[in-house]
């Protein structure tokens, strides 16, 4: 047996074309010296224990979490997964990055590609045109809250630098953990009646944590022993050497917990957000929504030899949920958890803090990103949609819907679906783009039962679009901070508004001054957010809710444009082969 | 969003070539007045706790375990799955069936057909042929071991009846259970070191059982407390009325275990095994290898209410595995477990006792079914396989082998792969027909590197086969019971030997007399079994261990002939779309 065998869609002819097409758009956007990053990627179940209790998780390359990927800006990555997952498919998002040109490469099931199946082996290929902290994880049913997930870092070119000054760096993908198996956790979501996946055992610095044996939920099904002591759960640690200032990247994979990070006597201050620099603050506790990067500068200007760092639930009541705690460790001294008490930020329900930090993101004036948006933020809207995310029910199952659909993915992928005009591969209706003007946000849907929908919004290349998120009571009339992720796109973040959004009065409020680029965004309760982007990077793209629970539950829409590009470019035929994709081929 | 856009390859036009295949075989096979029994089955995790113990377990229509099909023979079975589990794939093997004309609908993910994906939609279309006790599991990693199975009955036409009477009939699947994940279990059989599954924590009679709580082994994720009053394990009860004789329709299931069953007080008349009837013969205990199926006439002759039904585990230290409990109860009277003790079989290691039982099987002389192999058992035999079953490493990994192969399953299916005679889809090169000559069976492997492959035995339609299976000591010179299970065919038992075959003395010792024909067949410790079959079914066909932990470390072979045939025939481009099928088409 050769490897080959194991390489689907591999042939030199499907290879080599996926290349030129990425080799073109590098000549285009000026990258002459790039250099292309090949990494070989093997998945499949790995023991771990990363908050002491025995879970079976994804791993790459036999490690949880994944490698960390670096890179320069304008190199091509060429990474390529092989599936030892048996029953299992999978596909991986490279969030944060637009894949200008390369939209099948967008790791989205569903939208962007067929699973990559058990023995199959799938090569990503597109160009990081953006320095910044990104990361990558599995972006079909719940793989990523499975622990498919790593960093992605691209550094800027030799000779060009960041317009704040570090000595050295570290990276900390923060998350939340539960204990129940993936497969326990979906059906709960699925089952009548909804059994929620409730507060996660723990929290996670670079998949490491500790869970709380005496207060353990008794649905867990616990370890008899709590026996803490496992070396994989050891603290993540820190270190730094005194006198120096460090860039801590950090991003955000919770699945489901609005998270806040803490340096116990150390400020941070705030100077990356999502790939994008912003004028810097400081701070000494940072908000992180799921989805969501930022690089802090921390000066490591204390006396002690440890400190904790710790991370804690924010806008959801956090029960039994213990802090997440890592070590800073200064000058190599003795690794000690500080018996000082666990760093907390403000109180879960300070929505008013929270609200207050995400105002303070302004674009920075000489943000040296040459591939940014070199867009007119005030150029003229073509298009505004206005989503209501609602909680609702389908046949007694709960749901979460935008404008009333609830979104269904089908087994065909939409981007297929619209370059070979599949029918039935996507609702040609397109979903509503108002909420209905009367809605009463601070109130439960007055229409418990939703519609099913997996229509798509089409735009034209060049449109630029206002969305407005409208947040609003649940089903119990609770509403709560759902983070908002883009793909293919970043957007200008024009607003956040209490209440409801008023189309004459609240584009007044809206910062077209300096308002700053990202791919993520929270919604507060019973409030709006106003985004700006321009539709200029073909292809299909979700708009989704970032917490992996409400996504699974149809909180997210697929934004489209420039279709007839793609198809002129072609997509891989790797990515066919699901769904009604079996139709648009011919047997040679 | 219609219906149409979950049937993946299911258009009108393929649905219509895929039944008119099955049609053409139908009226060649003489049933002209079959029906069509069609079935929906919408595959998701459900809640379950067959022993007690809650476990995620993949259900049928809501239900663990899946709804019992019934159909009469000739009809054509048109069942129809819905796969809505997140990430994976599925595929259902209709265990016994040999799908004459139909092989693309064995349901083996890796030879027969490309897995059923997330979302999508798959109709599987084939004749019963034959009257008899079946069943139908899932065969995509250890979706069986999952729980994703069900039983299937093929009576007789109207006006025929079995050469045996009886008043009424039951089904009991049994089977063995774990508590951990699959992914856990699954996980553990790639490790390095080796981690196995270990005994079971529950053996279970029509998916209801009960663990043993104060025993549960330490690895086990025990629940914290240990209520066992849940009403979805509540024991299996078979409800019989006084003077009455009942068709007991048994079928094993079992991922590891040798089970011995047993009713206390009652005697059980076999007489069918693998759906052939047998000469009859008494027991009060039945040895059920996984794969087999059995029917034993109980008759309902004692005084009391309520008897035990007893299933324990042969052939493997038991250990902690309590017997696994159902309730034989008379008239109607409260259902209560009775306080004897409970039934035991003969011990453990008593293999004699098995070889014993396993050689009472005999042909019926007047076997009713119109449809079996009417060939001469006396055939001129055009080939003998000697396959030596050997655990041995790959890489450190620990594997089973066929003659130093360690069967390695690719992306492709291995049918596709040879009708369209797709390169890099199987190993060209055949494995080794005959063991060394010179193997010592009494020691572990000398050689403990194993190969991995992907090959196929190929053969010419109407070759007679004689395969002997070659049972030695593993890698701690140990034997086991190894379950084998062919697809496609049926074969004859031609004997069982103790020690290392002989071709010149063994065959000698054949029963050519009333050899059983039969689908599955136990190879004992340090023993050869031999089978004779007629290749007389187009195909590609897997042979191999039936314990789907032993499947999943490479215990199989497959078996190809006729695909000239089956290429005239076509397969439905719905069973393609993976793999190295990716090639096979053109854009149009």
């Amino acid at each position: 047996m050769t490897a080959a065998g194991y390489r689907a869609g591999g042939s030199i002819t499907m290879r080599w074309a996926a290349l030129c097409v990425v080799a073109t758009v590098l000549a285009l956007a000026g990258f002459a010296n790039a250099k292309v990053v090949e990494h070989d990627f093997e998945v499949a179940y790995v023991d771990a224990a990363p908050d002491c209790y025995a879970k079976t998780v994804i791993g790459i390359n036999g490690v949880y979490p994944g490698p960390t990927i670096r890179a320069v800006q304008g190199d091509i990555l060429k990474i390529t997964f092989h599936n030892y997952i048996a029953t299992e498919g999978i596909t991986m998002h490279w969030h944060g990055i637009r894949q200008v040109g390369s939209a099948w490469a967008d790791g989205t099931a569903a939208v962007a590609q067929c699973p990559i199946l058990y023995g199959e082996s799938f090569t990503y290929e597109f160009i990081v045109d953006r320095p910044g902290t990104y990361f990558y994880h599995g972006h079909f049913g719940s793989q990523r809250a499975a622990g498919f997930y790593g960093a992605l870092i691209v550094d800027l070119p030799a000779g060009k630098h960041e317009p704040y000054h570090y000595d050295g760096e570290h990276m900390i993908i923060v998350n939340d953990w539960w204990h129940r198996p993936i497969v326990t956790q979906e059906q709960g979501l699925e089952a009548i009646p909804f059994k929620f996946v409730g507060d996660p055992q723990s929290l996670l610095l670079e998949g490491r944590g500790r869970y709380n044996c005496s207060a353990v939920p008794t649905y867990t099904p616990a370890a008899i022993s709590c026996n803490q002591t496992d070396e994989r759960c050891a603290p993540h640690v820190m270190k730094v050497e005194r006198g120096k200032t460090y860039r801590l990247r950090l991003a955000s994979v919770a699945s489901l917990s609005s998270l806040n990070f803490k340096i116990e006597g150390h400020k941070m201050k705030v100077v990356e957000a999502d790939g994008h620099n912003v004028q810097p603050f400081w701070t000494d506790n940072l908000d992180l929504y799921s989805g969501e990067t930022y690089s802090v500068l921390v000066s490591a200007n204390m006396p002690g030899d440890n400190y904790h760092l710790g991370l804690n639930v924010r806008g959801r009541e956090d029960h039994n949920v213990p802090t997440g705690l890592g070590i800073l460790n200064y000058n190599n001294a003795p690794v000690r958890q500080p018996s000082t008490p666990a760093p907390k930020g403000p109180a879960w329900d300070d929505f008013e803090a929270s609200k207050r930090q995400a105002r303070k993101y302004k674009a920075l004036k000489h943000n040296p990103d040459p591939t940014s948006h070199a867009l007119d933020r005030h150029a003229k809207v073509t298009r505004t949609l206005i989503l209501l995310t609602t909680q609702q029910k389908l046949k007694g199952h709960i749901k979460w819907a935008i404008n009333n659909v609830t979104y269904a993915p089908l087994p065909t992928p939409v981007l297929a679906g619209l370059v070979y005009n599949i029918s039935g591969s996507y609702d040609t209706a397109p979903p509503p783009d108002k909420m209905p003007a009367d809605y009463n946000i601070y109130a439960p849907p007055p229409v418990t039962e939703t519609n099913k929908g997996s229509g798509v919004y089409q735009f034209k290349t060049g449109d630029v679009v206002d969305v407005i998120i409208q947040n609003c009571g649940n089903l119990q009339n609770i509403s709560e901070n759902h983070p908002w992720h883009l793909h293919g796109h970043d957007f200008w973040i024009l607003g956040y508004g209490d209440g409801k959004y008023d189309p004459k009065t609240s584009p007044k409020t809206f910062n077209l001054k300096n308002p700053p680029m990202r791919n993520n965004v929270p919604t507060f309760p019973f409030a709006w957010t106003a985004i700006r982007f321009k539709l200029d990077n073909p292809g299909a793209w979700p708009f989704h809710c970032h917490i992996e629970w409400h996504v699974h539950l149809g909180m997210g829409v697929v934004f489209a444009h420039g279709i007839e590009e793609v198809r002129a470019k072609g997509i891989p035929n790797s990515v066919l082969g699901c769904g009604l994709t079996k139709q648009l081929f011919k047997l040679r």
